[in-house]
This record gives C-alpha cells, sequence and structure tokens, in this order.
C-alpha cells in the first residue's frame, strides 16, 4: 500500500485516528500543525482539507476527514488487526452509534468551552456558552460510562477503535469541569489505556 | 427478519433514516413521537432511548440511535437495494465522511437556531446564537454543494442513503435564512428526490 500522510494537531480529537493508525500497523507520515500559529488556515493546509480542520488522511485515493469515517476506514482497511467487529453488522453499528454520538454530542459539548465563536459573535454568550460545559460534558460521562459495563473495553471482551475514541474525549472531562471522582469506570478505561504503545506513542504528538 | 420499530417525530432528521428504511423495503412499524407534547422524554421513550431523541430503531438485537449509524446499517442489511458503496472501502469512507460532517457540523449549525438551551442558560445567548444561523448554514450549503458535482447523487452515478441525509437537512436551509438562489444544485438534488415515492411517502409522517 502507498503510504499515507496523517494530517493531526495538539489537544484535539486527531488523537483517536493516531491511536488507531498506530494500532493498525498502518505506513504512514504524521504531519503536526501549530494551531497556536493557525497553520489549518493556511492556504496549503486548506487545500488538503478546506475545513481547515484535523484529522485529514492523505490517501492514493483522496484525503478522508472526520473521526468516525477515518476510525472505521482503518479498522476495514486492516482487518487483521480485529480493530472493529467487522463481521457483525449490528455491532459494527453499535460501534458507529457511539461514534457519531462522540462526535455530534460530546465533541460538540466541550467546543462550547473555546470555540463559541463558531456559534455567536457576542462574547457574553460565549462566556455563557463555557459556564455550561461543565454541566453538559458530566451528562455525556454518565452516559459513556455505561459504555464500560461490562467492559473492560467499550466493545467488551474486544479493543477496538471506539476505545481510541472514548480515550481521547475522556482526557478532555477533567479540564472540562468534570468531577472524575464521580466516573471511577472511565478513569479505569483511561488508565488502561496508557499502558498500550500506540497510545503512549501517539499522545507524544497529537496529546 | 423480525419486524423492527422505527421512533420519528416531524420535522426532524429521522425523515434520512425514515426514507432509507423505504427504500431498502425494510419490514417495520412507525411510530412518530409528537415533540410537542414532548413525547420523547416520556418514561417510555426514555426506556429505549435513554437520550429523548429521534431517530431510533428497535430490532431483535437491541436499540440502535444516531443518523449516520443507521444510515450505514440499513444499507448494509439490505445490499441488495445497492443503498450505499459496500464494497468499496474508500467510497463507503467517503460516504461516511458526509453522514459525519452533516451530523456533527450541518445539523449542529442548525441547532442554534431552537435548541440554544443545550449549550447556555441565558436568553441573550440564545438569540445570539439564532443571529448566527444564517451564516453557518451558509456555508454549510457552499460546501455540501460541492459534493453534488459532478452528480446526479451525492455518491455519482449512484443513488445512496447519503443522498436521503443531504435531502433531509437541505429542506432545513430556507428557513434557516440561507438564500437558496445561490444554490441551484442544493435546490435541483431536493427537487429530484421529491419524485421518489419512498421520499413523499416518508415526509407524510416525518417531514
Amino acid at each position: 500500500m502507498a503510504r499515507w500522510t496523517f494530517y493531526t494537531a495538539r489537544g484535539t480529537c486527531a488523537l483517536a485516528t493516531h491511536i488507531a493508525l498506530l494500532e493498525a500497523g498502518a505506513d504512514f507520515d504524521v504531519v503536526a500543525l501549530d494551531f497556536i500559529k493557525q497553520q489549518q488556515q493556511s492556504p496549503e493546509y486548506l487545500a488538503i482539507n478546506p475545513k481547515g480542520r484535523v484529522p485529514a488522511l492523505r490517501t492514493p485515493l483522496g484525503v478522508l476527514t472526520e473521526t468516525p469515517a477515518l476510525l472505521a476506514y482503518v479498522a476495514q482497511i486492516f482487518p487483521e488487526r480485529r480493530l472493529a467487529p467487522l463481521d457483525d453488522a449490528f455491532a459494527m453499528a453499535r460501534m458507529q452509534e457511539l461514534h457519531s454520538y462522540l462526535a455530534s454530542t460530546v465533541h460538540v459539548a466541550h467546543a462550547h468551552k473555546r470555540r463559541g465563536a463558531r456559534w455567536a459573535d457576542d462574547a457574553a454568550a460565549h462566556e455563557a456558552m463555557r459556564a455550561k460545559v461543565p454541566q453538559n460534558m458530566t451528562a455525556c460521562a454518565k452516559l459513556m460510562q455505561t459504555w464500560l459495563q461490562p467492559g473492560p473495553w467499550v466493545m467488551g471482551e474486544r479493543y477496538s477503535v471506539a476505545d481510541a475514541y472514548l480515550f481521547t474525549i475522556t482526557g478532555w472531562l477533567e479540564a472540562d469541569g468534570v468531577d472524575m471522582a464521580a466516573f471511577p469506570l472511565l478513569r479505569a478505561h483511561h488508565e488502561r489505556m496508557l499502558q498500550r504503545p500506540a497510545v503512549q506513542q501517539a499522545v507524544t504528538v497529537s496529546g
């Protein structure tokens, strides 16, 4: 397979795909964008991903974006790594359901802390959004924690790309004002993930 | 296959899955919730979908939620209907990328018009969010319209569940303050969809 290029940035949800690529044993180059320097808005990067976001994966077939799509794709391209329940349509749909919730509810709730300018121009509105983040992220954490019963992984006995995504977002909870003492299963999952070499490697760049 | 139960409500993104189920020829019952009566928050419904949202699909294997997961699942369970590029991993990832963008960017931008209470408690903040909806939805429409080149469908020559999702969200644009005269390809796609019997049937319940 021709080499891929993976575009990431520190402290973003690209960490999930970064972990998945390493667990898959994919052959890829990493380009780490500096969001402080607004490199995601450079003409060069916008030519790759017009949305000006990460993650993005450049492949010989084209550029792919959006974490749920990338996680499922990586799992599918490397079936021998068994990173998703590829042979079980219902389990696969469940995994995608969790990915979709993380992307469109949890990540969005988190983004209202620092990215309020996406949805309002008024500074007082941004402050009002920030004020609600701990409450919303705590509600999300309650639901996410149910995914770890019985555990030890999101999809049960078998590790999957969903664990990389849950790990990534769980890492945001404390700074978002969530009392992690109330979520021992999420904390234990986070610690379990940190034992994995792929996770340790990915966080040095995307964490 | 045992009969499924599909939970929907008028004017919601559940329309996309409703269309997909009809196009697939699935055997399913429809339960239409009345959001004005807050039926999605009833104890009976929360036992089915604790998130209190639609769509939800009850199957013998369990309940599935989240539009991107449901669309891919329906396409996969009825492969003979060819509602997704199931044999082409990259094209499938592209379809999922578009679904993910519709769910986590476009639907979220739209929700800031009436659902601002999700992200702030302050009425002035809700007003500030509402004010930015036309601008954000116009930016989304610009990107969505690029998906229809060359067309005629989102995935090119072949119709897919992505068309049902794009149709659903395109239907929100005008009321969200988007000048549809600027988006002839989206309008033409919308009209093309309205020719399909499944779409005509779904909109009587979920439109």
